[in-house]
């Protein structure tokens, strides 16, 4: 249904970069859930831009919940977030009007609404609205956390320099949720954001891959046909600008391989049933089987650079140059993984909702 | 909604591999269009196992629509399509009931399903039930064809084995349409069909990647958020057993490029706006830009292996030892190619329909 | 999403009336849930026409559950119920293809596809299709009693002829449940039926009103935007072809009173809130009170009748003349209550379903 | 889905009675349609209380529309409408809370909720929500009315008094569109004033039938098993509160009659095949047959009297006595009327977009 997500726990988004404001309606959460303010604020901090690494537009981000709480928590019924822009530059965008940017979403959206559409700044396609799903997501990430269910994503690779793996989750998890860079290995890290400022340096941009994991699904959870969880995430995960490709455990390289490699063997242990390796990333057959959850995402490198580009624009000229002025993200991927975690949070608790009902969150 | 996938053309699917039968119904079709029993037919051979590559199970698959055609033509109700099973052996599977097979849903489903389940063959998550979905995918497939819209798939890479790329879609969709073993290039077919034999000659089993080409939907088709064509798409693949990845045009590798590289330039040929490249794989924003839709599924090695591996039962006993018996696949990519181009054309009709109006296949 | 009814608990129709057979598929049912053939078949005769005041089309209705079922219990797959059509007399259509028979459904199914749709007999639009309906409801019947959970309907009127009131919905229930004509009052019954002979000896038909109860429900099931239970409850039950008008508890009784009369007061009993009255018919704001719910269905009157009619046809004829031959039904009233009990009976499970999860109905 | 109603366009509702404010995203409407605030404004201000039958609260609605719209027109992406509260007194509720109203969704929401609901003012289930509803029902019915179809409610009864009946919908319609008291026989209304009036000083409260036209539908419209027109307007309708019957056509009228009395004769007129009557409202077998859509919908008498009633409190108090304080209508049936004609623009554009495509309001 368009701009909502979820079965049964569902999020609606709305709103345009350079609009008066963006916004999600949070419907089917638990009543009686604590509105922790500090920690909204913080996962938006993590998703704003800052430093040389970023887009010089700052937004304050100062939201506003105006429906849905009450007394501090959660009512059960529709909870509204409103997060007003501040600092649009529309004027950037005047004179690229009618140029389809190359990589963006001009071109398509012309198709789609004709020219209605609101071309500024990438109107409601822009990563500007993820901070909606940002502020909603923060919610939904506590309600989680109540049921100790965990989530946290690194940089596993970004412009071709990888991250160490993961190993002991429980413990990353919490760490990597601190970061505003988020690596497992900080010299890795580091090496990564000189990358990134490298290609800032040439008017260029980068990508990279964000390895999720999530802790602490019970198993049988999600659906044979066709709600798979890996259906639902990678439905919720592709709707992130930039995200082209999504992998469930060690997709892509199992594909080389074997089944007498890559099969999970099962054992038990303090009487769960538990897999020695997880090469299937938590699930087989659609559904959790209690290992935890892991995605990988492919971040495409951030289309917005400063190097002419040829183009065309919507009336017929052909050859035109584009050559962008404005703020734009060398690299997106260190912010675009908070948004990771607000959506796969979003995305499993609602199959969690399915799945125990609407009360689930409650305590 | 569980079983049932699609907004406004809805397929939803029943059966259990050692059940009476298997199913589909189809619901949403324009009325009028034709069925080809001949193209159902073939579609359907395509899927089934031959030959040394494919399970020794053989069923006939003979369908019948009981539903939603009369006189030879959809009459825009419920199509519904039975096929029997014929060819069960369930004896292969009580020796390993309750035993968790690796890497297989048997125990996500006991942890669903609390051991109601019907665990004979898979049951509901079998492989088998894809041939209801190719069947009526076939009739989508005609009704696309109709309208100008091509779907195509080929083995990528089988086994590290790699075919060579797409160049001219027009001419190579049709001729991968009609091959049992989908390559561009049948001497790398051919050595792709040695590495599977050789694996199953040790009991093991290999995986692959398909890639899949959609050529002809106009422009401005999906959703900003979150129907996007790339989500929808990506919901409807992750139900095909085996896939554990899904990436949109060159996802995985321009993650190591920069933007100035992927970002696919506009022209104007034929009062028509294209691109030079189609690294987004025909999607920008989430939403068809009138290019090829390109994508790519990464199909595990068949966990059906004939090896002694470790395992446990859902009773508490650790260390147990499964020797599977039975028919398996050693790999199932080139069966599971019809399924992808199957599952691709109700994703993209769901999506034009939602578009353009319950009649768009009419004529 | 058409023929699909339901959120979490789902039904899909197919089939026509004229048609090889007609099925349904419920998804969302919980595993364990034992299969009691009698009381199927049971239901399925009391939808069943019988005796003068029904059609002479006699179906034996031997349904067969295909999938979804083993070893006598639910799976928690989809579950599919497959009744052949085997009385059909299609010639009995032929002489009025193409004039739109009064009140039926063949210019607005001519409308909507465009004569590709089955025309005999009413195809997927025929009452036909709610043996498959009364099949699938009564497992969900089956499921809700093991909850406590009973749901019963009689005659309130039919003809102009009016039962009693419901007083004791315990033992009235149960009751109802067992008789082929239902009503509190047989002897109004016998007058029913003389009142249908009677229209049926003029080549005439009659309809009247169902009031149904539904006792067991716990407060709080429902939503107060969109979904509410009046809102979900009478959007299946429209599907019911005759069915005009529903209403719950007094809806236009109260319309003429005043809220001093009409408002429901509450009391204490046994540690749990309840109403004096229950004009509201145990819904308040949308959301279930733990009173009975009690609503009301007009039943039109059947608008297959032996008197000429004039009207058209498809291909500009005026004045035309239909005089209908064949079998058909002086009144449906007494063999739609079952199929109401079946569709509230989806309904309700489905709400129970959603606020309870999927586990719900498991012992 | 909850809060959110539309299969293709989509409304989702949010916000308290006494919370900041109240809201609605409408998402699926065509690009390209104008805003015209003037008709927004009018259509709030039907709705907003005045004189002596209505409550003494007056809130100005002043909307804030703040996505969706670019430059005066509908960019074809959610548009988001805000209405602060501005005149909440909810110190009237404080006495009262914990206090099961009766009539009222106070108890059905605390069983649902838990205690955590926002219970000032009815919260989330106040009728102050419909102002949402209205604003985003404005636009929908101005992008109907550029096709063609009007939609009209007249009061056709109010405690015991009757309206007369339609007679010339065509300009019958745009008249009560413009009327404060939407009455076709203002002498009627004036009776019915009164005896709202009389009601008030008795600190009491009244009801009525509200009877809805809507011109201009093509045949064609609407699914047979379940999204029947019938089924998908009554689901929207008994959203709005105080609604507890919805009859379609001469419903409750038809059961006491025969068959040859209602059914619809057809006759073709200028090439369109028309109904001599229409007792079935416009719809057979779920589906528009191109005659008018008529429905009514039963009101209750407002729940809020002045009048003590004994209730309990949700802490085992029995015996308790509510008296109400506060700004109360003694009746909203001539407020509803326009809530019921947005609730209805909404359903029937969803179904024409569903039918026709996502720019079927474009032109």
């Amino acid at each position: 249904m368009k701009n909502t997500f979820g079965s049964n726990l569902a999020l609606t988004l709305f709103g345009e970069s350079h609009g008066e404001m963006i916004g999600a309606v949070l419907d089917g959460i638990a009543p009686g859930i604590v509105i922790d303010d500090a920690y909204i604020r913080a996962q938006l901090s993590l998703r704003r831009p800052a430093g040389k690494i970023s887009t010089a537009r700052r937004e304050a981000d100062e939201y506003r919940i105006v429906s849905g709480v009450f007394e501090g928590k959660t009512t059960g019924t529709p909870l509204t977030i409103l997060i007003p822009n501040t600092s649009q530059h529309s004027k950037d965008y005047s004179a690229t009007r009618a140029l389809a940017r190359p990589g963006h979403a001009d071109y398509t959206a012309y198709a789609k609404y004709h020219g209605f559409e609101d071309w500024r700044g990438g109107g409601h396609f822009s990563g500007r609205v993820t901070a909606a799903l940002v502020a909603a997501g923060a919610i939904v990430l506590s309600a989680l956390k109540q049921k100790g269910i965990l989530i946290g994503t690194h940089i596993a690779s970004c412009a071709g320099i990888t991250d160490r793996e993961f190993d002991d989750l429980s413990k990353e998890i919490p760490a990597l949720n601190e970061k505003a860079f988020a690596v497992l290995d900080d010299s890795r890290g580091a090496e990564m954001r000189e990358a990134i400022e490298a290609a800032a340096a040439d008017g260029d941009s980068v990508g990279g891959v964000l390895q999720t994991a999530i802790l602490g699904v019970p198993a049988g959870v999600g659906e044979p046909w066709f709600d798979t969880v890996e259906g639902v995430l990678s439905h919720a995960l592709f709707s992130i600008p930039a995200i082209k490709g999504v992998q469930f455990g060690d997709a892509f390289a199992m594909v080389n391989g074997r089944g007498s490699e890559y099969n999970d063997s099962y054992y038990i242990s303090d009487e769960e049933i538990k897999t020695v390796t997880n090469h299937n990333g938590g699930i087989n057959g659609g559904i959790t089987n209690g290992m935890p959850i892991i995605f990988s995402c492919a971040v495409k490198p951030t289309p917005s650079i400063f190097k002419a580009q040829k183009t065309v624009d919507f009336f017929g000229r052909n050859d035109a140059v584009l050559e962008l002025k404005g703020r734009h993200d060398p690299a997106i991927i260190h912010r675009a993984r908070v948004v990771v975690d607000s959506v796969a949070a979003l995305a499993i608790a609602d199959l969690l909702v399915t799945r125990f009902g609407t009360d689930y969150f409650m305590n």
